[in-house]
């Protein structure tokens, strides 16, 4: 078969692009750093969206909408907030054909303007627990963007929570973590992700905690998917969000935030993606099977085929383009990574049998027409879980144990390392960082996430991150 | 019962705003004319998004992502375009800490972006016809801004399609006005709008023909709650999306769009509100039924009744907090709209009875605990068909049917009016615009929407509008 992505094997970062192009994900916008998020890229997408969305309902967080324009003076309020996103500001000058009396930012996030109302809507301790969600567009100013995994706008979802105690929003931000973070990436994705606690240096601006899911690219690199930040009460004093308490006193609430982003759809390539394009597990993928008419004359019976699957549940698509070489069609829904396709040509439909062709493990297996809804159903679920273990298996084999800094910055130059926190603690993170290796989290020894990063016993697994 | 809201009669505007600010449904945000769409008015508009976005599917357009961002120089190259738009538009002109050397503008609309790709994806008849829709902010500096009718930042869908030829975009710029905008608004907004052709006045900017569905308020005025345009060859020339012909001809190919937006939301208000609140169809509630429970003491057989209802496909809410005064409750429900409440205190359960009480049609009826979940779902039907009925008597009471442009103009200071197009004709829209009464749109003598403005016998219907 010709070759039709510069090989991973030769420069990661050409297939990553050239497979975001032939696979029809997106392309770059007219002003630097943007995207244009093409429809099967765009479908991808809804399907994250949708999936992450019921996991923050069952959450109970609630949808809401806060403005894309955010006074300037909003961002002073939070000094380290300001601070972590000074550089990557877009500003409004001018609107209405006037210059404007004070300059407007295109909001990085929606945190200000959103600890802003919390102030409004919340007086009494029986206006909390306050769990808000928001889909939207942020503008972050990259300097080296990348497709997907950093974009001057990206697409995502930002939850911010207002709690009576610290115990409830430190268990809030852990239940999504774990509940919708953790469980998507791992039961949609085939991500297996590792759930930890950041460092102090790799906090959030304004955060007294931040946890993290990581995941390995196929190139031994790191990729943060998704963050959830215990805010303190730092959030709240600086907007004065405070309640009346059970007893008639006043406290601040403490707040949380936490989001994931269209960087999902850059982590599903990365760890999955192989040199004849993407692979998408089955449980995301808007289309699983494709039934593909190998000649005209199977048309009719392709499309039969498709209802029955259909009516299985399955989320099915026909290939019936007879006019277009069958070999071409192929090669573009392995581009693709469509997780199955059942191929049906004339001989086939004789003997009343199909081809299954597997995108994701690989090969071809003949099957019986009368059998398809039963097995295609079974063998999406077959190759789901053995997409997530061998993504899981290829990343443990590139974790190596170590037990100094100088073993781990040599490992972490072609994957990642752990070895014991005790060992690493702030001053060999501070090495690490000179060799562009960093802290991607830090578990307790049983996998859990820790509570302070003053545990006895923690694991520090430190890599390169995109 | 005290008064919660200014009534309508005394001060429509103030009532409107009331309602929004007391049904907890937004808020106006930070920044002139932005607005922050609070979990409940969200909730409205994302089962109108899911709704409208399953009938742009089934109408076979995908979904995309374009950027919030555009050079200023893509605006210059459709001249119409740009002139329909520049006084509206929001302007970056610092990014990343520097000055940039071309000024960015926020998406207007994203019609230009789109024709710039659309110029690259669309090479030859096989590509066409191609049908895409984007879910997104866009940005149109308002001076005068009533929230959700016109806000400087506001949510919509905006379709863009291009076509092999004007007979092809012109049936999918129809097809996406009734089975999209109409349906929707019909069946499921319970609107009965008006849908008819706008005269060349009140086209789109480099449109040949806009479409319209023109809802009617409360007060008289009429609402533009989508719009569907046929944009001929201008884009396609301006944006050079050109494609080769079945038989190797180079032509260009012919463009449609289509939007609908948060203002959808507003029509709603405006259309079903009363002095109590607002009143959501049962069709589009995202709570249809409220089980409240009047006592403590009913609690849980007030959640058993709930799930009962969800298992019967209702989307069901409980109100248990028995310690709020049942009064205050009811008026909140009221407030919010939501069609039904079943009412259930201890001397009913000891009678195996609720009371339902019907916020749309208004009053109280027993029924017994066993035929509930017969009961409700007969009653949601019920109430949407008579809500729709209700409507469209009001709205037909209030079009006066004239015969002269000085009868259309003393009829539209009230409500609306409807006379022969070859009477007013140019010279009387003209006429009418100096008292602000414009022609919402031309329809066919059987409600046909026509082809042209010069087909005999055209229905021209006039009014204020929002």
């Amino acid at each position: 078969m010709a070759r039709v992505l510069t090989p991973r094997a030769e420069d990661f970062p050409r297939w990553y692009q050239d497979l975001i192009a032939k696979a029809q994900l997106a392309d770059n916008g007219p002003v630097r750093g943007t995207m244009v998020i093409r429809p099967y890229g765009y479908a991808l997408w809804e399907r994250i969206q949708a999936e992450m969305d019921a996991r923050i309902k069952a959450c109970g967080a609630q949808n809401a909408y806060f403005p894309l324009f955010i006074p300037e003076s909003y961002l002073r309020r939070e000094a380290e907030h300001v601070e972590g996103f000074s550089p990557e500001l877009a500003v409004v000058t001018h609107a209405g054909g006037k210059q404007l009396d004070e300059p407007i930012i295109v909001r990085p996030t929606s945190e200000t303007v959103i600890g802003e109302f919390m102030a409004k809507w919340v007086q009494s301790y029986r206006d909390l627990p306050l769990l808000l969600n928001q889909w939207a567009n942020v503008v972050r100013w990259e300097l080296r963007p990348r497709i997907f995994l950093r974009t001057s706008e990206f697409l995502w979802q930002e939850g911010h929570t207002a709690h009576a105690t610290r115990e409830d929003a430190r268990q809030y931000a852990m239940r999504i973590l774990h509940e919708a973070y953790e469980d998507l990436m791992v039961s949609v994705l085939a991500v297996p992700v590792l759930v930890g606690r950041k460092t102090k240096l790799e906090r959030f601006a304004g955060a007294i905690n931040t946890m993290t899911c990581e995941a390995m690219t196929r190139d031994g690199k790191a990729l943060q998917m998704g963050t959830s930040h215990e805010l303190g009460q730092n959030f709240a004093k600086a907007f004065e969000i405070e309640f009346t308490t059970a007893d008639g006193g006043r406290e601040y609430a403490w707040t949380t935030s936490w989001g994931s982003s269209t960087r999902m759809v850059g982590g599903l390539i990365m760890v999955h993606g192989d040199d004849d394009g993407l692979r998408v597990p089955p449980a995301l993928a808007p289309t699983q099977v494709v039934v593909t008419a190998v000649k005209a004359e199977v048309v009719d019976a392709v499309h039969k085929i498709a209802a029955d699957l259909q009516n299985a549940g399955v989320r099915v698509a026909v290939d019936d383009r007879a006019d277009i070489p069958f070999g071409r069609r192929a090669v573009d829904w392995e581009l693709k990574g469509i997780p199955l396709r059942v191929e049906l040509g004339p001989r086939d439909l004789e003997a009343n049998a199909a081809t299954l062709a597997k995108r994701l493990s690989g090969g071809k297996v003949p099957v019986a027409l009368g059998e398809l809804s039963i097995e295609v159903p079974r063998l999406l679920a077959a190759e789901q879980q053995a997409m997530l273990d061998g993504a899981r298996a290829e990343r443990d084999a590139r974790i190596a144990d170590v037990s100094t800094v100088g073993e781990a910055a040599e490992a972490a130059a072609d994957a990642w390392a752990k070895l014991p926190w005790d060992v690493l603690g702030d001053e060999g993170e501070a090495t690490l960082a000179q060799s562009g290796v960093t802290v991607r989290c830090l578990q307790r020894p049983d996998g859990g996430v820790p509570d302070s990063d003053t545990e006895p016993g923690l694991i520090a697994y430190v890599g390169r991150s995109y």
